[in-house]
């Protein structure tokens, strides 16, 4: 049975995004270094590190859906149809889009429209023996609080932003415990993912 | 010559304090494991892990001055006049304590009533060779705003406190880019040191 992850990138400060909303900086490590990956969207390749493309190769190939929120869906247009990360995706909304409202009908994309847990349940189903990840800061507060969510992952940014918005916040039950992390460097990254220890 | 270092226990989501002003998750990890070290005071001994001991050892003997504020000069009664660091220590203070007020008079505590810099200056020329170790974050935050702090380091704590007091905030500048770290693990603790590149 696979496990529920939250992913993202972060600043040594805690920010998910700076105070414009923008990620330029938390982003670097996707192009800090030689080393090409096409991914499943074809408009988009990382150009990495050894240590952060090796990285992804022990992440990547290992997730079997993910997991977001409509605003990011509908920031990023839906990926065009075609999630990065090349997982089913699960969208956490309150109204399904229309066939109009999204063309892209064949798209391993699911819209759930009854909470957190129900989304989960269906990306699990989904995912089979491999991994949910998360992708939405709101998303994975909910799950955490619920006690839903296995493993927080965190791709450590060698900035101080000062503000902006915050990885975790408003949290139900604190302090949250969490194991000794595992730890990989990276260019412009430090990636550490840590259990969850209700 | 020595550098200007800035040091603190963090949560992952950013504090050096809970809610409530306590620090007892944040500083498991000079308790979490069998090897003891004593320190220069006598009333505290850490209890660590070998690999936090080591890291400790790496640390401390390199240390030739601390700067300190005077709330945590008061809070701590100044130590007794003996920091467990065992190094001269500079309090940054509006008003230095009477020698009423401060019994140890011997002990070797400066006080420094005109600012960060000045406070650095002389902390250096304590220092010589070794490095100024800067333990407060209204201290440290001035410090890196008058582009004076070389180096921040972290012992990045498996926690969310979900609230609390942040290590840096307000930045005068932002975002600070900071270099990719030197990574150390430990047992409740993973040691983090990012140069500051102005």
């Amino acid at each position: 049975m696979g496990r529920v992850f939250s992913n993202m990138s972060m600043s040594l400060d805690g920010f998910i995004e700076d105070a414009n909303g923008s990620v330029a900086e938390l982003f670097e490590w996707y192009t800090a270094g030689p080393v090409v990956t096409e991914t499943a969207n074809s408009d988009l390749e990382y150009r990495q590190s050894e240590e952060d493309a090796e990285h992804m190769q022990s992440v990547v190939p290992k997730i079997g859906a993910l997991i977001t929120g409509r605003a990011l869906f509908d920031l990023t247009n839906g990926w065009g149809g075609s999630h990065p990360v090349g997982a089913p995706v699960v969208v956490v909304t309150h109204n399904a889009p229309t066939a109009e409202e999204w063309p892209h009908q064949d798209a391993p994309f699911t819209f759930v429209t009854d909470g957190i847990e129900a989304a989960i349940k269906q990306a699990k189903e989904i995912a089979g023996d491999k991994d949910v990840v998360i992708a939405s800061t709101t998303i994975a507060q909910q799950a955490l609080d619920a006690g839903l969510l296995d493993v927080i992952t965190v791709d450590l940014v060698p900035y101080l932003l000062g503000a902006g918005k915050p990885y975790f916040t408003n949290l139900a039950n604190k302090p949250v415990r969490l194991s000794n992390p595992t730890i990989r460097r990276g260019n412009r990254a430090t990636h550490l993912s840590y259990e969850v220890e209700y």
